[in-house]
């Protein structure tokens, strides 16, 4: 947390209410200015942030005692509230503080962080302007998910191209990490519905985007390519650019079609809740024999072994 | 209530709770179960209702201590959460018995009543299956909002042509009231920057879609026409078609470009939360001599004088 170390006034309620106990262990939140067990993280039904999806966050993630990239998901998080003109009651490095609170708080060394600054709801009762609103900010450190579960990655995810396309850049940023997904969760239904683990979206031109929680990959002929529109600009995913650097494998960010997910010959998910995430299977066309690629699987090893080497570690303060 | 009216078994916390006090005057929700002012009612943060905005939700008003349209608000909810795969944990008729509970409890005359379907959180820790998820209902009364204030109805609204295009119905449909607003949102403070009262969205193609909130109309050569695309399907443009043929008033639903606005006679926006609201200027186009148009100002008389005369009301019962 080097650039972001700073000494931060905590209410004196943090530590009562949140001493480590059993409740802990299943995540604990900073919301309304207390530390909490998350199960008790709540916000108000008429907060915007809720009722018109008035709201932006990171994610960042513990593996072993360690944040990754802490730095690169705080200055993310920083550009998305800007973005959408969100104003978080906290500065930068009391986020920063706040999180690795929660992290210790909870006990895990193996969490999921998130940040969130919602609108809130307007001072003035009845204003529409978004203006009027104190913006508000909660933080949750919860156990490390999967979001493909790990025996599937193991066998490599199937992944369904979903009908239903991505919401344009246009209208909503997809670089300003949201949650408009209402078209990502009709697309895992659809996954859901034709047998698939999950879904990735094309945009309505039909170039590839990205999947409910993951930006994808695919390896053509000893190439890594990964969309160069309509997704989010995934930490994990420029982990892979690093990592294919470090590798000497040509990597690069290029427009995509389905015809191009369809003739892969490798294809890997990225996210920060799961890393490198192999792909056997987009609808009928079955990769590497149905088992996850080579380069993919050396990706994957290498992303854990680069965290295990302390690359973009910083050590979470458990005593703090 | 008519159709709906049933014996709902009502949590005794209800009655012990939320007996009328100043505290219910702000409004009175059912959340987890049980009756609370509406300002302890919050949803968790894990809730995919906040976190991927997955819920749907209908808002009807009640008026001089009726509900208007009741029916239609219900009939539009159900069809709602059937689109999206939501299934409330109580049935259309306990809703129905549930707002009017709300209302009754808060002591409100002139009231906004939200009905709120979320998809829950996953009973397995860590799913990621919108399946696996026990859906929640949120009902709240909170007092009478008009989305455009009274002073700017009566000088007629400012509206402003948004740049940002509305979210297309192929990625998230409009019909299915959903809280993805980043667009109109940003619309609204593009309005806000230009000093305009609020926004109207066109979509992609330069088509008339609706507002934060509203349905727009226009009048044309003593016609009244109202989009055809990429809005919600309201109950107040429905009653307004209506209420023009009551009175042989020309009227039909079509296309309408950017154009069609900028030299419109008159203009109107309709919405649960305000009724017919006349605007008297769109961009640099002034209408009417900076007023309320005589069609648009007839037809606000007339709605009103309709509820007056029992046009759909559904008495509410205070004592129940
Ligand atoms: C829609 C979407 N795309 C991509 C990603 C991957 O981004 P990152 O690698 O920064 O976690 C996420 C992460 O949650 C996401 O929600
Ligand atoms: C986006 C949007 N469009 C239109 C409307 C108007 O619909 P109704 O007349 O049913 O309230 C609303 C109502 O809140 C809305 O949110």
């Amino acid at each position: 947390m080097s650039n972001f170390l700073v000494i931060v006034c905590m209410p004196i309620s943090g530590s009562v209410e949140a001493s480590m106990n059993a409740k802990n262990a299943n995540g604990v939140a900073f919301s309304d200015g207390r530390f909490v067990p998350v199960g008790e993280a709540k916000i108000s039904v008429l907060d915007w942030g809720f009722s018109r999806s008035d709201v932006t966050y990171d994610v960042v993630h513990v593996r072993d005692g360690s944040f990754f990239r802490m730095d690169d998901h705080l200055a993310r998080f920083e550009r998305s509230m800007l973005g959408v003109r969100l104003t978080a009651p906290h500065s930068m490095a009391e986020i920063a503080s706040i999180a690795e609170r929660c992290v210790a708080l909870s006990g895990l060394r193996d969490a999921y962080v998130a940040m969130i600054c919602t609108r809130g709801s307007p001072r003035v009762f009845g204003s529409r302007r978004p203006q009027d609103c104190d913006n508000k900010l909660i933080v949750y450190a919860i156990p490390w998910i999967d979001v493909i579960p790990p025996d599937v990655q193991a066998r490599g995810a199937h992944l369904h191209i979903a009908s239903v396309p991505r919401i344009p850049p246009a209208s909503i940023n997809p670089a300003v990490k949201n949650y408009h997904w209402g078209d990502l969760t009709r697309g895992l239904f659809e996954a859901h519905d034709a047998g698939a683990d999950t879904a990735v979206l094309l945009d309505r031109d039909g170039y590839v985007t990205e999947g409910p929680g993951f930006n994808v990959f695919i390896v053509r002929q000893g190439e890594v390519l990964t969309p160069d529109r309509g997704a989010l600009e995934g930490i994990t995913r420029r982990s892979v650019l690093e990592l294919c650097e470090m590798l000497a494998i040509p990597a690069r960010i290029a427009p995509l079609r389905k015809q191009d997910l369809l003739s892969a010959d490798e294809m890997f998910c990225t996210t920060t809740a799961g890393g490198v995430m192999p792909v056997s299977r987009i609808d009928d066309h079955i990769m590497s024999g149905g088992k996850p690629g080579k380069l993919s699987s050396q990706l994957k090893s290498f992303y854990w072994e680069q965290h295990r080497a302390g690359w973009h570690q910083t050590p979470v303060n458990y005593s703090a």
